[in-house]
């Protein structure tokens, strides 16, 4: 019998459907244990569906269990995995219209080094306290377990949870993986400086002949990359190129190629996402030192913020993902994407496994639970990447405790780790470099810190404090009356009781 | 021989001649050598004459030098005690002024947790460097002396030549003496509660009633205080009666006599400073959890400072010593006391023995002196205080190294410490309570980082950042504006260059 792997929240059917498409491809772990839990009733039958329909055409020999009840679905559970956003999406747009009915552009919960649309702390109380919820349901039933938490705010939940129980946990998001971009600045410049050859175009839109011409001309082994940072305020702090500092080689991209990149970039993208090399992260490069990687470009202060005008100067025509225009794609493209795999799920005309034939999903969660159950140390996965198949490092969110020794032990840093049957353990040390320190993981965990208090201790004030030092904030009866605005929606009843 | 003591902007006279008074009133320090500098001639002719008349008159074996050469002064030291101010007080209101023309009131420099006028941090370029060029001197000229630093911004100052330099270092502020404003709530409280006596009134106005009550009422060795925190943001974390927490007298003091007491207070008070009980300290205290201590008061967000109206309502009819009334205020007693000092010193019709008798300053830096060069230890130190002589715990500002176990260790602490020959050790450590760290050390400390970096690696960059998480930042421009103005005062050419 193979481990008991319970999906809280499964009802997010794309993430749980990739997923389990990396446990169904998985040798060592066809025999696990699935249980999917969700409280929305349609949710839960169209990824139960989707999920029983996999294992019966494939013949997986994996049992497969639905339930509206946590505490059974923890029960012995070996892994807990959460993507759970209680009240759903368009709750968070409620609080976010409401502010900015009293001038708080894009919400309350926007602020310096935390602009990402759907990375909900000082209003996710909810949040919060399920995740506070279902850590101590794993404390009761499956103590032993690894809580892997996937919803944001992963840097947040991840330092809570962490800090207030007992529980293993890891935050895990893909963000980190945006270091390939520099790869394909380092493949643009050689071509150019070796071969004479200008493939900026090519990779300014994603094509095929980027990454072809890439995997000619670099032997991805001679490259070196480490990241260091929290969640979504990550930093390419080492980018070496056959044992020499890179940096240079984005140094002259930036002279002589950006230009023509951002120029080709801003006619095709086809995405909000697109921002690896937009010029909000190479003015953070330049301002900061290090080139931010993956969310973390989504980041940085006001002057990438200020209006849409200013999101659209430095992130392109729909103003990252974060802008009203972003925002609105974010929802139409999960929308659609339900849509789309309800569609498959229940159309009983063709096998699943055709119309959504199983394929890795790139994250690494599944490579954790394999390390952890099957006793397999890691410190690398294959995903497939720059259009081949690549090892990546394993970085996950955890504790601090030392990894990076200038910040504080007891929040949780995006890391480098190695997994095995004991455990998961940081691999890179060191420390963040001073003017990343500064400026960004000091503000940045000062709100961290200010959402736990908030979300944990409640009381008005907290709130106020939040918005006390807010640069959209005019007078002192604004904070008042935005306070009043979203505590008065009426899903926010019990919250207006805890911020009271 | 004695040692050498060094007094760098001995001009400061009224300081320098308190400090002075209590050596000559040390029986252990009567035969050191003084050397007095300054650059500005007037004011160093003024300081001279006035310590050489008392060494005459009262026949103290005392050698007094006057010079302008810095490093003729420091040659040899054992202590250099500084309090320069470069550009002098008025070059700092210039930009206030600038700043506020461009809509930050109270200037770019008054932020959360430092309102204070006089604490130069961000536009202390000249007055960071020139403690920079001291320390350099002492480097070359005096390795084995104690640096003390009495000038502001005593933070960012103990901290940036605790890093960047060799020297003993430590900041100086009598802010921590405060605490004695819980001791009158607790003999308010106490001769409500045990005599029937309302000392409100005498308390609220400082009258000697107040006092002579208070000591007959209390034993003040019974009374049992310890702060922690950074200069002018340090909170009475310990406050025991007889062996028990006595933080309730204040919560009756606050239910049941803090109308009355303000109500007095504000028809009476005769200072901007007199602010230890007003209302901003009890909001808080109730906001945070600890009472603020001295200066600390001063400090908050805009919650306290938002206009001179919000100022008023919680530090009194003056808003305040930071206010642009209470501003006027301390300029305008600057002036008056020179003058006053100036005309005792040069008017040789009377012994200024006799106009200026000497008497103890109640500051802890002669202390300090006797027990590191004459090998006496001690932690506290005699001080008129409550109308008779206590002994006052010894606070000093130094590298933090762990004493405060959750701050960073490179950061300036205010802390409890013992003096011997061998140095000054911090006496007591821990941890500084949760909401203090989330809500005041975390934002106070980031703004000290800015600051350091500003003034040492400078870039315009360093003063945007600064400003873009400002709430009085109503746009881009602004910004831009502000600096602008600012570094376009004829004194700011080579700030200029340094933040080019």
């Amino acid at each position: 019998m193979g481990p008991k792997i319970v999906f809280i929240g499964a009802g997010s059917a794309r993430w749980t459907s990739r997923i389990l498409a990396d446990i169904f491809l998985n040798e060592d772990l066809r025999d696990s244990e699935i249980w999917l839990m969700d409280i929305d009733d349609y949710r839960l039958n169209l990824i139960s569906t989707l999920a029983r329909r996999y294992v019966k055409e494939l013949k997986i020999p994996m049992e497969v269990h639905a339930t509206k009840d946590r505490a059974e679905a923890i029960k012995g559970a070996d892994f807990v995995i959460s993507t759970a956003l209680p009240k759903g999406y368009m709750y968070y747009e409620k609080m976010r219209d409401a502010s900015e009915e009293h001038g708080y552009y894009r919400g309350i919960n926007s602020v310096e080094w935390n602009y990402v649309g759907d990375y909900h702390t000082i209003w996710g109380y909810y949040l919060f306290k399920l995740y506070m919820e279902i850590a101590r349901d794993i404390e009761d039933f499956a103590p032993d377990a690894w809580f892997f938490i996937v919803s944001n705010p992963v840097l947040e939940l991840t330092t809570m949870i962490g800090r207030e129980t007992k529980v293993n946990v890891a935050g895990i998001c893909h963000g980190f993986l945006g270091y390939r971009s520099v790869i394909e600045v380092l493949a643009m410049r050689l071509a150019k400086e070796k071969f004479g050859k200008n493939i900026i175009p090519h990779c300014a839109t994603h094509r095929a002949e980027c990454y072809d011409e890439l995997r000619r001309i670099i032997n991805l082994e001679d490259v070196e990359v480490e990241m260091k940072g929290l969640n979504h305020v990550i930093w390419l702090t080492k980018f070496e190129y056959k044992g020499e500092d890179a940096y240079k080689y984005l140094d002259n991209w930036i002279k002589e190629d950006a230009e023509e990149y951002w120029s080709v970039w801003r006619e095709h993208t086809m995405s909000p996402w697109d921002l690896d090399l937009c010029p909000a992260a190479i003015d953070m490069y330049k301002t900061y030192g290090y080139l931010p990687i993956g969310d973390s470009v989504r980041g940085g202060t006001w002057k990438y913020h200020w209006d849409l005008r200013t999101k659209q100067y430095w992130y392109g025509p729909y103003g990252g993902p974060d802008s009203e225009i972003g925002c609105a794609i974010r929802i139409l493209q999960v929308r659609r994407r339900i849509e789309e795999i309800a569609r498959m799920a229940f159309d009983r005309s063709r096998p699943i496994s055709q119309s959504m034939p199983l394929k890795p999903s790139g994250e690494v969660i599944v490579t954790l639970m394999d390390s952890l159950y099957n006793g397999k140390p890691a410190d690398s996965y294959e995903i497939s990447f720059l259009s081949g198949q690549v090892r990546a490092p394993i970085y996950v969110n955890i504790l601090n405790n030392g990894t990076i020794s200038n910040l504080p032990d007891d929040i949780a840093v995006e890391t480098h780790v190695r997994v095995d049957s004991s455990g998961i353990h940081p691999i890179s040390r060191g420390t963040i470099p001073d003017k990343l320190y500064k400026y960004v993981m000091l503000p940045r965990i000062t709100r961290a810190e200010w959402a736990l208090e908030a979300n944990l201790r409640g009381g008005r004030d907290t709130l106020f404090q939040w918005l006390i030092v807010d640069v959209r904030t005019r007078n002192m009866k604004q904070i008042d009356d935005v306070i009043n605005a979203i505590l008065e929606l009426p899903e926010n009843k019990e919250m207006a009781k805890h911020f009271s």
